[in-house]
């Protein structure tokens, strides 16, 4: 699909706060990010820099929710389809995996390709992704842990879990929190991380809110406060 | 957990009859197989015996329904807390991953260790796996489907899909089927596998019952010819 | 809506077997009723002779799982509309009150008028009923289960359910099987009745094979024999 | 079961603000209604002193998502229980019955009684009740909206919808609002009337804020100005 306005492509700032944030305060035009990015993004930028990671086995899973999909009446979107069904799609394919590959690999520095692959989830909102990367040297789960918990020690909405407690979308639900959790498989050497987003807020309006607080100097969480509605 | 009869251990044959089906015709004693496992052993048998497979590599991130922690009344499965989230769970640590290893390696003829990373849906029963194993060498998806064909030729209860068709839990719903679609990510070397199962039929009673009709001489799909309901 | 061949109108039987299972036999052209009406039907059919239940005071409150509005794509089946969401619609004008109202007055003999109400459920099959009748004469919830315990005796595919217990779609999914519980509410002299179906069984498909089973002279239930999967 | 505190009885003002605000403004003790009877009562409220309504022949048939039973774990609120399931419960029985009766009866100045039948949806948050009366004289849908619309002009959280349109529980999702449909059955001569509420929300705590609010002489509206998420 060509794009309609490449003009404005050098102008534009990807609106990631987590890893742009300073770019985001002064960018005249802001890409906010689609929701499979932002999550797949979230839970392995603490990754990028690390000589301890093999950043060439990137594999993340991800699991979304139909609104995803857009309201657009289809039958891939029909309650009888969806309802009680999980399926793949897009498999090595889809749309998302040169963004989630452009910026990952301008924070590596280095050209980076993961392998994603999105599912269709039977639920409104949420997306969760299962990121599995194969360390180069032996750790484990609290300390991969603590250095998460070190990388995002600043961010208002990013909030690392106890370790042996994994993310779950109902616990970011209406909220802008991407919630992560570690672990590491210590006999096989790989590293297992899941980040959960309501695609709907962090993936999404919330986001978009998040770099227009950015932008025009408010506080960032501005109108985000909330802090998910449970159940 | 001590095993309650372990005199029994050495007589019981592994009731897959898809990778052993001779045994079981003439055993004594069936263990009937987990549903995760059933699910992740369709995906992966036919590649045990490859040398362009890194069977080393193998990633099984699986989805199951709720159905699969039983009927027990229990915080976890109440409605209110499994609807409308995905979560992921015992990763690194679930009691099947030994199951899946033992006769993954038995068909390879060497030990092999797998991360598995189990994941809860909001939805009563289906399991789909997506299992990522790395290629050592280049292959398209055309080619794999063939070899997944051939490899399951004569099994009354696996499906292999068209190249681009990834499995969908709601194809193989209330049905003994197990649908395999299969995909190569020809950028990473990667190949993804996808396998769908009802894991009440397939991953439980179904099975059971193919089960008994090998041991009994009966024909194998007595009892078993459901072609699933949809939707 | 003209009729497109009104000349076969006056061949067409109903087809309700309950209430007219021998016309059904000898017809040439049956018409297959409609999920609602099948199920409010069955729930009042027993008191269309009886002078002890106010046959003007009939109210049907129907809920029905999305499958009833068909496979077609429309914002109003789209997953993000009917999830999470139990909504009225077509109150006092939906289309089947005129065939629920034409085949109860044929069975009472005079012209009656129900009230309807349809209602979407966030499932996908399942049809529940509750009927709401003034009683004329004082009774219990037992003696007027036994008046439909002793209607439906022969039927195969309705079930009177235990005094105090309420029908329950679940119960029914997948089946030919209609479930009527019954109620007197002793205080304000109502009966309230409660019928289950499979909409897209006893509702539709499955009602339509037991009419042509009638037809062509077979075993009624055959091929309906299934007794629903659970869950 | 006995009241712990019958001594309290006396004091306790009922808290449904849009009946009784006054005196909730200078209790000391305010009893927050249950989900069922907010629904129902403001359902019917309006209706309590016109002599064109029969209030003997109120029918209240109530739909609840599973949140309304607890978070308790049990047989029946399972997920697997649940889901895709629509049932009925408690009829003629349920314990909501005497707090809908005692509040309407205050209010139509003698007493009432009324049936009232719970239902299960196999949903989280939601309530709606669909609830059925006589009309004494000739009127139309436009007519009863209009009375409807003018007995709560002054509510800041009661919604009377556009005539031909009626209640969805997925509107007023996370919400303090409720919002009532009304429809006119003329051929039957009964008014049908849909009110939606969460449960969770106007039907427990947030009406407990909105009360906390008068009680303390707030802005009614203080912590529940948002309008609904949706989807």
């Amino acid at each position: 699909m060509p794009h309609s306005q490449p003009g404005l492509l050098s102008e534009a700032v990807y609106g990631l706060p987590e890893i742009n944030r300073e770019k985001i305060k002064s960018a005249k035009l802001v890409a906010n990010p689609g929701c499979y990015p932002t999550s797949v993004l979230l839970a392995i930028a603490p990754l990028a820099k690390e000589d301890w990671a093999n950043l060439d086995s990137i594999i993340a899973d991800s699991k979304s929710g139909v609104s995803g999909a857009g309201r657009k009446a289809s039958l891939g979107t029909h309650f009888g389809e969806c309802n009680e069904a999980v399926s793949a799609y897009g498999l090595g394919t889809h749309r998302h995996t040169p963004e989630i590959e452009q910026h990952f690999s301008s924070l590596a520095g280095r050209e980076i390709q993961v392998t994603f692959s999105p599912h269709l989830m039977p639920m409104t909102r949420g997306l969760l992704s299962t990121v599995y990367v194969d360390l180069k040297k032996s750790m484990d789960a609290d300390e991969l842990a603590n250095h998460y918990r070190d990388y995002y020690r600043q961010e208002p909405f990013v909030r690392v879990l106890k370790t042996g407690t994994f993310a779950n979308t109902h616990h970011v639900k209406h909220s802008n929190y991407c919630d992560i959790g570690v672990q590491v498989d210590s006999r096989t050497g790989r590293a297992i991380i899941t980040s959960a987003i309501d695609n709907l807020i962090k993936g999404a309006s919330g986001q978009a809110v998040q770099n227009m607080n950015l932008l025009r100097g408010f506080d960032e969480t501005l109108g985000l406060d909330a802090p998910g509605l449970y159940p």
